[in-house]
């Protein structure tokens, strides 16, 4: 990584920016979106979960994708409040009826073992039995997802229409789960830009059998990993792929330093499904990284909804912790918690789609354009308006009703530019699209109207 | 009193907060609406003025629910640019038509004497007797009540509709009042808490035979006297019960240096009726009363109406002058002149409901207990989310849609707990209510995991 | 121009706020309205631009309603990034048609001419002079307004219904028009006031035959000129007619040191059609011109609507270029370009009505009475409320639900002037109009309640 300081007064050009708006304007996208369902079609079969081998083969496959480097750390190791747990392996789990009907088997659905259940073998009469079955009763064709990482039980998931139909009689347990001591794995890719500050994009990777949650963040981050990669950026880029909740936890434990170089950062989850896009603030509610994604869902010319910050939700609530307190958003399609699939056997290969896939990458991708590219300017014809049209810059009949769209953004960036507003301070007052004026900004920069402030700017 | 000063440093312990819950959640509202009922009936009959023998007797029926204390300013005294007038005192007031009928009788009715009449003896002129009158031609039934303290004239309230009906003739007119030096009662109690700093109930007791204004204010601010004193709280209470206007600005006049201890109060006024919880604004806007009142009117699961400051009103137009700008609002149900009955003889012992009475004390119990609850905190564990399930704060089967409401309140306590943010902070920004966000802190608390911050926090 | 600094800390009197409420209860609307549509009618037939004899002969109409001074700046001074440019004259500009039909023809309608057209004299087929007509295909019965300042060429303009029937053949051109070194041309007068502080009123000269754009705002502001200068105001009083752009920029760059005595200002344009008033807002976005427009019209009783600044449109751009940064709005009816008929031969005198034109100049009156107004006060007697009714300035019978709109005024100077608010702070909080409270602080500084602060307030 570069280790030129941050604050070393030099400015970078907007290359990033200019470059990032070539890509967006000639984006595969089908190509993309089809490339990304194919990994989730490779991953979705692999029982995960928040250690052991199937989270460590999911972050190999995402390897095929970008080269992240995989990390281990072991059981045992303190991070912060937490302990990390040992490790789970299931080899395999099944719930056989006094008829012999097969009721669950983790290698149909590897969400019908409580993920982290003890092993356990035995038979058990129903009442029994039911202590240790979950089902959703008012969504009974769906299994659902749950978990048991920090109480030692043992457990199946299954519809409740099967539960309601169980006989009575005893039961075959077979849950050949191992809980030993191991290491929790995660995925982690520096792309180094001009300066040290970062950009992250974390995304949480223990969760089994779920497409949208969080299939598509996985390999929407990997994909974006591969993309940045080839761009020489302002900012330095880190992917993290970690387990949710303890995986970010130990991340930040044992890297507490590069932490505090995240000025921006996107958890990225549930970002697949065909609903419309939303944006979940940071923390501090108003952070650049908050204007930047809301900015972007404004000009996306599609519905879009924003919420406000919750210590409820993904890594964001590790992220955004007051220790911590990085500016750190949530940039997804349906939350978690508001599609009726979320967390059950319903968020499978077909709820996600190939097109809203790409399209949520198109979104990253204009969000890291506004990040890239918001400086601030300084005007260097200030008093008055300068002549555009001696510079080719403006039409040459006047009298007309309104002034083109691109005229409208010379004029936004020279009025604006006074060195302590950036481009998108210009953007939302404006209510132009970015682009349009980091476009201006380069023409006037050309003709000698306009040049980079000494210091980034103070938003006004 | 207590003589600690407030900036001693010494956070008191939140038990007068908890003490408040228990007490709301015990709180005998049948038994308690019923009580200020009846001590409204009493009050009922007594005329009441800005002086005199039926404001101190006034105060004395009150003295049987708190031990108020009552003090007298003399006739003539200054306060400010006013000066304490003359004491009046009714006898009787009867105005006799030409045939003998009875028109007007203050024994029946005193709304039907001009408040601080002057008295006058003999026969006039139905022309002349018209100058005296006082009537509402749009509300043709009810007796008007008015008032000319500061004028000397003599005059009769009557029904519109008897007026129009008044047969020529000589009128005998007999108003027995006097007018004599003398001297201005207020009653005080003030309830010692652990800081010097104060919390202000204040109610104006002038009005005559008006239920609603101010009886049920009178009698709610001497319950709520009764309950507080059996507290141990951190503010002081004190307690006001003064005829309006002039009771104030002689209060202030004679009291600058305790009134600059008045952190918080609230005049109770117009507190009985049907209409729905309505909360006038300090001038300050918003100062922490008037937060803690929208707080508990926002979630008091019924409608209610929030105004801004305005000059004129209630005694808040004097604690809220500028040379005192005291963070005073007040909080009643429908605000005065907004209900038909206003100012009349329409505002009767049937007006003001007990059940109504109750929920007005209710909700005033409730803003005291957000205001000795409102400390700031630190999170002792703020480097990521403390894990809250080891300590038993947690449900231990994980993966389900939503946080349970006491599980996010711990969550946003443990996020925004950075010792510059109080609990009203936290409640304002999560929308959750104050008192789980209470219950939430002393549980961290508890656990080791929270703080109470060394200053008390200002607001983010 | 008086020379007495305006940080010499001497309050003056409100004379001219009160001088200028009587006038605006005394105002002939009737009678200026007429007045101010007869000179737009002399106006209207000169064919007017940037530069040259019409715009001389125009300023010089004007100087029959008001004294301004007329400038002569030569051709080829620089002003700023900008060159005055050659003056131009029109003759005579005629096409005419193979068989001999006129199509267009500057003396009729000197629209027809492309502005600043150079001269050609020749016959060209229809192919090529379409290469030089501009037409509105969507209007096509209006002729539209064009100009070509910087960019030497020849055209006319005409209506494309007329365009479409063009036969084939040759056309006979004859444009007899002057570019040659002279000077630009602009009236200026200046109204001195007791300090040295500005109000500016800008007015864009430059356009032939269009009545509401902008012979409207010429006239208004020449008639605003002359009723001001019976005046003793606070402020002093600049007022510009200017051709729009290169006039605005070449007072700019001729008068910089003056420009910095401009505190608030207006641009005159579109003042005279039926639409509703319209503010568009300075750069600054919430100056005291801006928050003086907007209550004008708040409480003008009829609808408006207020804009946030862009740096499209008259010479606003100009003052409020970052290197000026004036508090500079517009107030107009229609805004340019929002009307079918703007720029187009549809702005013709019917365009323009008597009664709106006053009423314009009516809401320009107003705007300066809140601004020679808006003083802040210090209450003498800021501890509770001063005794009113001893003072003759409240009712003697109390008990009412509502106090009279008059008292309501002097309850809110007294309860905010603390010293810190102007009376348009109190305007703005109250929702009173700025006339009653301003009608409030005279009583109440008569009474003795009330006296200017020694310096003029810094908004709350």
């Amino acid at each position: 990584m570069n280790d030129a300081s941050p604050t070393s007064g030099k400015i970078p050009s907007v290359g990033a920016a200019q470059a990032l708006r070539r890509h967006l304007e000639e984006l595969d996208a089908d190509g993309l979106g089809a490339e990304m369902h194919a990994s989730i079609r490779d991953l979705y079969p692999i029982c995960r979960s928040i250690t052991g081998e199937g989270l460590r083969q999911s972050l190999r496959i995402l390897q095929r994708t970008a080269p992240l480097e995989l990390h281990e750390v072991p059981s045992g190791t303190a991070v912060f409040d937490w302990t990390v747990p040992r490790e789970w392996n299931l080899r395999s789990a099944r719930l056989t009826g006094p008829d012999g009907e097969v009721i669950a088997d983790a290698s149909r659905l590897n969400l019908h073992v409580l993920n982290y259940s003890v092993p356990f073998r035995g038979r058990v009469p129903l009442d029994e039995l039911q202590q240790h079955l979950h089902s959703l009763p008012e969504q009974p064709l769906l299994v659902p997802y749950r978990t048991s990482y920090y109480r030692e039980q043992w457990g199946f998931c299954i519809a409740h229409d099967r539960r309601a139909r169980l006989p009575p009689g005893e039961y075959d347990v077979a849950i050949d789960t191992t809980l030993a001591d191991g290491s929790l794995t995660y995925g982690e890719l520096v792309v180094p830009g001009a300066v040290e500050e970062e950009v992250l994009v974390s995304a949480h990777c223990c969760h089994p059998s779920l497409a949208n949650d969080n299939l598509s963040g996985m390999v929407l981050a990997a994909t974006l990993a591969r993309l940045m990669s080839a761009l020489a950026t302002r900012y330095t880029y880190r992917f993290l792929f970690l387990p949710g909740t303890i995986g970010s936890i130990a991340w930040l434990a044992r890297n507490e330093a590069k932490a505090r170089r995240i000025a921006h950062g996107l958890v990225a989850a549930c970002v697949g499904d065909a609903g419309p896009l939303s944006y979940k603030r940071s923390r501090k509610g108003d952070a650049e990284i908050d204007r930047a994604a809301v900015h972007v869902l404004e000009h996306s010319g599609q519905p879009y909804r924003v919420r406000d910050f919750s210590p409820y939700g993904y890594d964001e609530r590790q992220y955004c912790s007051p220790g911590f307190d990085l500016a750190v958003g949530a940039l997804m399609r349906t939350p978690h918690g508001e599609y009726p699939e979320y967390h059950t056997s319903g968020d499978d290969l077909a709820f996600v789609r190939p097109d809203r896939l790409a399209d949520s990458l198109r979104r990253y991708l204009e969000v890291f354009e506004v990040l890239e590219g918001n400086l601030a300017y300084v005007n260097l014809s200030p008093k008055c308006e300068p002549q555009l049209g001696k510079r080719g810059l403006y039409g040459s009949v006047g009298g007309r009703s309104h002034a083109a769209p691109s005229q409208m953004a010379l004029l936004w960036v020279l009025n604006l530019s006074d060195g302590t507003r950036t481009l998108l301070d210009v953007a939302e007052r404006s209510r132009l699209p970015f682009a349009d004026l980091a476009t201006a900004a380069r023409a006037l920069t050309a003709a000698g109207l306009l040049a980079p402030a000494p210091t980034r700017g103070k938003r006004e």
